[in-house]
């Protein structure tokens, strides 16, 4: 299974064109769109929110990853190998928290071709390719080495929207199961409670819950936690004791 | 085949999170996106619109349902057999219009696993792994207990607009065939006419027609009826004998 | 492998109900979404993203193409041959560019049937089972007639913007490689030149280079363009002489 995980978002051609490459070259492997709107050269946002949706996916599945604000720079672009899934994408931490979080872990550079590959579009050129590989099992070929270490360095749990979907809820890079017990969150200036889900409190109240992912959500029943509490994606949490 | 139909949205990771668990669970079975912009919530209009777009779709084909306000609350989840083609789904009226229009329908109970399913994604947790289930013709394992109806009762026509798509065009829940003769509708204070096609009126002009999954649809020729009008989701619509 | 180019958005059911028809008549065959957003019924701008994007797709990919303000009219339906691939869609100028850049072309009109089509859906009762029948090289049955030639006839170069894309790049209809040496580009009375690669820049700064496809786009590194320069689809650029 090869896993598109992008900023590229969902209107314009760049994510068609990645997949008929991965059509071409891994031709009957399951190709699945995760996430395309991971908040635009966010790559914290993004380190986060990969952690958080990897483990339902099962071993050896192919992530391609493309959040790349610097891509033509000398970041370098890379093949990583934690918690038995691949990942490929650039090495500008946008593999991190994963990496922090997995005890055997591989990872190598990748080695991309000088021609015919374009300066601004590495997700159909260079990861792509090397994913359908992956996803075949034929590492013949594969251009990379191994590396020394991945970059960056991002906190363990952290405390910030980092994506609001459709729906208005506010998701932040808090693992549920790290919060202390009996606590509050306050979130622009506002302060909510825990529930288990959004019918246990009363239409229009917020509250704050354990999301499908594992994540510290924020939501208002029937309602949108975003508009209500004007809140965007880097605004910050504050985790607080009761009483 | 299977059909997804939600009101998830596009730009967030739950659709891909739901095609993992079915790439994994019925590899090879043809997943079709046929709506995930259900009005957030609304599963009268999405009742109906699931009615208008079902026939088209190969017996057998498994449609996999969500728009669920209610998750987490009592609501049952259910499978529904209406018109030769399998459903599974939240029973909260969502196949209400289906049940309403075929003969031969059959309905049960979802036996949830209360271990390891989230409070919020039941469409991920619960009405995937059916649907994988189902689409692979294995009825063996399934929890489920057969049900004494279903819910939901809506009118047989809906004189409302309940979706109106990225041109502007106006749908309604009122098949076309069931419109008596020689009407005009009124939507908005504006009174417009019949036409076959979009050709068929001067550019910049309203008018009604059947649209291309026998709904009553308003449009205006080369331009955007939805800004025209001001019309949103839930606007009704006035069916008035011309003369 | 089919290949989806059309202007009906990733919001409505239309893209999912073509892909229902393919699914059932050309089973197996990968289906790849390369571009529902062409500027909304904007043929000339889907000739020139349609010629650009073409190339990486192998021989004998089948293109199903629908910008189609005409549905309904009296263009023709056609099916294209045009640098080893298929083209299925309206006659009403998509083609043409791509046609002007290839010697060996050759077009037919398809009859289609009169009976149990919609007026204004051809794209799934008309170009879609075409297609299927193409992609699984099934010619026999096809109701397709020679044609003298295929309509449209726009310039070999566009120095217009034709598509912008959510990170606000600004697309041109005009081909990198037909630049003059040493020019700069002026768009909205604002004049930038030219650069490799976004990082070539500062922050902030507007530069002009050859985006992915092969085209003239202007971007602002770290910024949106389209935003900074308040520029539209339709908006012409100025190819202007350095000195």
């Amino acid at each position: 299974m090869i896993v598109l995980f992008t900023d590229f978002g969902v209107q314009d051609p760049y994510v068609g064109q990645m997949k008929a490459v991965l059509a071409q070259q891994a031709p009957g492997v399951a190709v699945i769109d995760l996430l395309h709107h991971v908040p635009d050269y966010d790559i914290r946002a993004g380190a986060y929110l990969l952690a958080a949706y990897m483990p339902v996916f099962p071993a050896d599945s192919v992530f391609v990853c493309v959040v790349d604000p610097g891509v033509g720079t000398d970041r370098l672009p890379c093949v990583a190998r934690i918690g038995q899934r691949w990942f490929v994408g650039p090495d500008n931490g946008l593999f991190s928290v994963l990496q922090q979080r997995h005890n055997q872990t591989e990872w190598w550079t990748i080695q991309a071709p000088q021609q015919a590959i374009s300066a601004t579009f590495h997700g159909r050129d260079v990861f792509a390719p090397v994913a359908a590989r992956l996803a075949c099992g034929d590492y013949s070929g594969l251009q990379v080495t191994p590396a020394p270490a991945i970059s960056g360095n991002f906190p363990q749990e952290l405390a910030e929207i980092i994506y609001i979907d459709h729906y208005g809820n506010l998701v932040s890079g808090y693992r549920f199961a790290s919060l202390p017990a009996d606590v509050q969150i306050e979130v622009s200036g506002i302060v909510v409670g825990p529930a288990h889900t959004f019918s246990d409190v009363a239409p229009g109240e917020p509250f704050y819950y354990c999301n499908s992912n594992g994540l510290l959500e924020i939501a208002v029943n029937q309602g949108n936690a975003s508009q209500r509490f004007g809140a965007s994606v880097g605004d910050p949490l504050q985790v607080r004791a009761v009483g």
